[in-house]
C-alpha cells in the first residue's frame, strides 16, 4: 500500500472568501430591493445602441482574480445601461412578466445548492418538490389528477417534447430506424392554428415533421381554430396518403390571445386517434382565477399542456410546466439510461426519462416559494387584477373614436391601432382604403417607437390580418391602474403629435386630397 | 373619449414587501455562508427514503399566503434533508461540480432583472456579454477566433442544436419538408464511439435520426476512437447506400475520460464532407491549463465543440457553452421569426434564432463573475488541482497490489476497483475468472453503497468491458487532499471489511475451494 501524501499538491486553493460572499450577498440584497423600489430612475427599453456594452468590455478574460466590489461596480456601470427592464411596472411588451421577491430568493437558494436534479437520488427533494408543485398548481387549474407534471426551460421546449411523443406513439419504429429511407414510414402531418406560435413549427422542423407538414388551420372572425376546417384537412390529409398524427390548440395565442375551442377539437382528436397538444403557455395560468377557469374547457381531455409559471405566475425565468397524461408515452421517446447514470431506486421519477435535459436546475424551489408566499387566493388576485385593467382599456378603446380594437382581448392583452377618426371619411374606394391602412401602419409603428424611445414604457407589435397593431400586455406584478393610464396618456399624446406631423406629408406621397 | 377611471379596479396588489425581501435576503445570504463554511453537518447522498418529503409537504397549495420566515423554517425542516450535497466537497459522483460564490451572487442578479435573452433589444447587455463572456473563454481554451458561441442549457441540448444543424447542412430540404415520405431523402448516419455520451443517441433519436443510425466507433486499448475503424465504417455505410453526414468526437467520454484522437478524425471529415461536433462537456475545459492545451488538438478542425462551464468552470448550473464555426449553418435549422417578435436592429445577434428555445435566462452573468473573480490563472490553478490530486490517486492505485486501475485517467476522474491480491491465486481457468469477476462486481458494488450510505463521500460507477467500475471525479472547488484521503480510507476500509465478510459465502456458492 503506498504511503499517502505521496505527491505534494501545493498551497490550498478554494471557494471565494466566505466574508467576502456575506458582504457582497447583503450588498446585492439590497441593491435588489433599492432597484425594485424605484423603477422610474431607469428607462423600460434599453437606450443602448449596438455593440455598445460590447466596446466598454475588455477583449480578454483577465488573467489575476479580481474583487467582487469591483465586479458589482462594473454591473451597475457598464451592464445596467444595457438592460432592458423586463421587471419595470411600465413593461408591456411581448407577454410581461415578473421575477418576484420569494422567486428570487428561491433561485439564490436553488443556484447555492447547486443540485442536478436529473435523478432521484441525485436530490430526492428537488425530483419530490417538483411532483408537488406542479400537483399544486395542476389542482388550482382545475385540470384532473391523472395528468403528471414535469419543468422544462420554456413553452418551446416543452412542445417540442409533446410533438416528440406524439410522433413516436404513432411511429414507435422511430426511434430506433429514424424517419429516413424506411419502407413504410408514414408522411407525418401536424394541425394546429394560423395563429399558434412560432415554436409549433419549429419543433416540427427540428424533430424531422418538416415545417410544411404543419398545416395552419383557419381561423374564425376571433381567430380561434375553426373546428370544421380542421376536420376538413385532417379527412383531405388521409385522402391523399398522409398520416395526421398530432393537433395543437391554443388556449392564448401569442399575437391576440385568442383560445381556440379545445372542447370542440378534443373529440375530433378523439375520433381520429391524435394526440392534442395544449399550448396554454400565457393564457392557460388564467383559470387559477375561478370564475376564468373556463378558459381550459376541455382540456381534460389533452393528452399534454403547457402552462408557464414564468409567464404569468410572478416565477423568474426559466419554468415552465408540462403536463401529460401518459408519462410513459413520453419516457419511450426519451429515456435512455446509460450504465454511469444507473440507479437502484424503485418506483421513484428520474425526470432526466422524460426529455432531452441532463443537466437540471432545482426549478420548483423557486415555484413552490412563490406559491407559498402570496398564496392561491393572493395569485388568483393579482392576476385577476391583470385582467380588469386589460377590459378597463377595451372600455376606454371601444369609447374612443380615434382608436379601433383590433382583435378581442379575452385576458390581459390589448391589440389596437390609432385611427384618427378624421380619416375614416378617406376610406372610400379599395384603392384609398388601401393607402389609409398603409399610413396607418406607419403611424402606429412610429408612435409604438416614441413611446418605446421615451423610455416611460415599452410596448410590441403584431399584425393582425395584415395590419400593424400596438400590443399591450399587462403581467407585471407591479403593474396597476397608475401606470397602464402613464402609458395610455404617453400613447394617445404621441399619436396625436404623430399624426399632425405626418399626415400632410403622406396626403401628397399618395396623392390623397 | 371615455373618461379615465372608468371601471373601479379595487386596491392594489403588488410585490412582495420590500423591507422583508430584504430581512430574508440578509438571512438567506448567511445561511448560505454558514452551509458552505460547515458541510460536514450533513449526509453527502441523502438519507431520504422514496416519497418522505413528498409526504410531509401539504397535498394542496396553501389558499392564503404564508410569511417567507414560514416558508423558510420549511425550507430547513423538510426540504434540506432530501438534498443530495452536490456542493460538499467529499461529493465525487458523475462529474462533481461547484456552484461558486461569484456564480451564485450572478444568478441572483439575473434573476432580479430577469430579463429574456432572446432578442438583441429585450436587453442589449444580456446578448452582448454573452458574446464577450464566450469569446473570453475561446480564448482560455485556445479555440480558433471563427468560433462563435451561445450559451445553451446543457450539453445534451448543445450536442443536438450541432447534430440537428449537420443534418439540415446536408439535406436542406428537412426544414421544409421533413425526413419521412420524400422521394429521395437520404438515409443518414451519425458515427460516434462506443464510449460517447447517451446524449448523442438521444439527439439522433429526437431528430429523427434513429439509434439504429448511430454507428457505435470500436474503441482502442485506452478507449478511444480508432481512426481506422471510423474510415471503414464510412466507407461500408456509403457503399450501402448511406449517407454519413456526422461524426461526434469526444474529448473526456464520460465513464472512463478517454480523449478521441480528434487531430486524426478531423481530416477523415474534412474528406468524406461530415460535420465534427466535439463533446468536450467535461474535459474540454482542461484546455484552460496551459500545459494541458493538447487535450482540444485537432479541434481547430471542428464544425462545433461544446464546453460546459457548468461543470468544471465553477458555474452553477445550468450553462453549457456550445460554439459553432458558420452560426448561419445553425439559423439555417432554427431560425423561424414571427411578427411579434420581428425588431429591427441590424448588425446584432438575436439568440434565439440560434436555439429551439425563447425564454433565455440571462446566463452571461454568472459567468463573467465567476471568470472575473477568479481570473484565468485562479481558475486553471484549481483545475490543475484536481488533476494532480487524480494524478496522485492514481500513484496509490498503481502501487497498491489490492487495487487495479481500470482505464487512463488524463484528467481529475479516476475508475479503478478493488481486486484482493489474495484473490489473484483464484484466476486461473475461464470458469474461475468469470466467477472471479463476478465476486468482484459484487464486491465493489458494495463498497460504494457502503461508502455513500456512510453520508461521508458519494461516488457512482461505470461499466468498463463490462466489469463494475468504481469511479471518482474530483471536480467540487473545495475539494482537497484532506477530502480526497479521508475518502479513500473509507473506501479501502470498507473493502476490507466487506472483503472479508462476503468472501467465504462467495467461495461456498460458487463452489470454489
Amino acid at each position: 500500500m503506498a504511503s499517502e501524501g505521496a505527491g505534494a499538491v501545493g498551497p490550498p486553493l478554494g471557494e471565494m472568501d466566505l466574508d467576502e460572499f456575506r458582504r457582497a450577498g447583503h450588498r446585492i440584497v439590497d441593491w435588489i430591493a433599492d432597484y425594485r423600489a424605484h423603477p422610474e430612475c431607469y428607462p423600460v427599453l434599453s437606450r443602448c445602441r449596438p455593440g455598445e456594452v460590447r466596446a466598454q468590455l475588455p477583449r480578454a478574460a483577465p488573467s489575476e482574480a479580481e474583487s467582487i466590489e469591483c465586479i458589482l461596480n462594473d454591473f451597475e456601470r457598464l451592464i445596467l445601461p444595457g438592460i432592458t427592464h423586463w421587471n419595470h411596472p411600465a413593461f408591456f411588451a411581448y407577454f410581461a412578466i415578473t421575477g418576484s421577491g420569494p422567486g428570487i430568493l428561491g433561485e439564490l437558494l436553488a443556484s447555492a445548492l447547486n443540485v442536478n436534479a436529473m435523478l432521484w437520488r441525485t436530490s430526492p427533494a428537488a425530483t419530490e418538490l417538483e411532483e408537488c408543485v406542479l400537483d399544486w398548481l395542476r389542482e388550482m387549474l382545475g385540470l384532473p389528477a391523472d395528468f403528471k407534471g414535469v419543468i422544462a426551460d420554456c413553452a418551446s421546449t416543452a412542445s417540442l417534447l409533446a410533438i416528440a411523443a406524439a410522433r413516436d406513439a404513432v411511429a414507435p419504429e422511430i426511434r430506433a430506424r429514424g424517419m429516413a429511407g424506411c419502407d413504410g414510414m408514414p408522411k407525418l402531418r401536424l394541425y394546429t392554428s394560423e395563429q399558434a406560435h412560432s415554436s409549433i413549427e419549429k419543433g416540427a422542423m427540428i424533430l424531422g415533421i418538416g415545417q410544411e407538414n404543419v398545416r395552419k388551420i383557419e381561423t374564425d372572425a376571433r381567430f380561434r381554430m375553426m373546428p370544421s376546417a380542421l376536420v376538413q384537412a385532417i379527412r383531405g390529409d388521409i385522402a391523399d396518403g398522409w398520416r395526421p398524427f398530432c393537433v395543437v390548440a391554443t388556449v392564448g395565442t401569442t399575437s391576440t390571445t385568442s383560445i381556440d375551442p379545445v372542447a370542440e377539437i378534443a373529440p375530433i382528436c378523439r375520433d381520429f386517434g391524435l394526440w392534442l397538444h395544449v399550448d396554454g403557455a400565457y393564457g392557460g395560468m388564467a383559470a387559477i382565477v375561478p370564475e376564468m377557469r373556463h378558459v381550459l374547457d376541455g382540456c381534460q381531455g389533452a393528452d399534454s399542456i403547457v402552462i408557464n409559471p414564468h409567464k404569468w405566475l410572478f416565477t423568474p425565468l426559466d419554468c415552465s410546466a408540462l403536463y401529460v397524461r401518459d408519462p410513459d408515452a413520453l419516457q419511450r421517446s426519451f429515456s435512455l439510461v446509460p450504465e454511469y447514470l444507473k440507479s437502484r431506486e424503485e418506483d421513484v421519477t428520474n425526470y432526466m426519462d422524460w426529455g432531452p435535459w441532463l443537466g437540471r436546475r432545482f426549478r420548483a424551489l423557486k415555484l413552490w416559494m412563490v406559491i407559498r408566499h402570496f398564496g392561491h387566493e393572493g395569485l388568483a388576485a393579482r392576476i385577476r387584477r391583470h385582467i380588469e385593467l386589460a377590459q378597463d382599456l377595451v372600455q376606454r378603446i371601444d369609447a374612443d373614436p380615434d382608436i379601433e380594437a383590433l382583435a378581442p382581448a379575452p385576458f390581459s392583452t390589448v391589440c389596437f391601432r390609432f385611427r384618427p377618426s378624421t380619416l375614416k371619411a378617406l376610406s372610400g374606394d379599395a384603392r384609398r382604403r388601401q393607402a389609409c391602412d398603409e399610413y396607418l401602419d406607419r403611424l402606429n409603428e412610429a408612435v409604438l417607437d416614441a413611446v418605446n424611445a421615451s423610455g416611460e414604457a415599452f410596448l410590441s407589435h403584431t399584425r393582425i390580418r395584415g395590419r400593424y397593431a400596438v400590443r399591450m400586455a399587462i403581467g407585471n406584478i407591479n403593474s396597476d391602474r397608475a401606470e397602464v393610464d402613464r402609458a395610455w396618456r404617453l400613447l394617445r399624446d404621441e399619436a396625436s403629435r404623430l399624426d399632425g406631423e405626418m399626415r400632410q406629408e403622406w396626403r401628397s406621397a399618395a396623392r390623397i386630397s
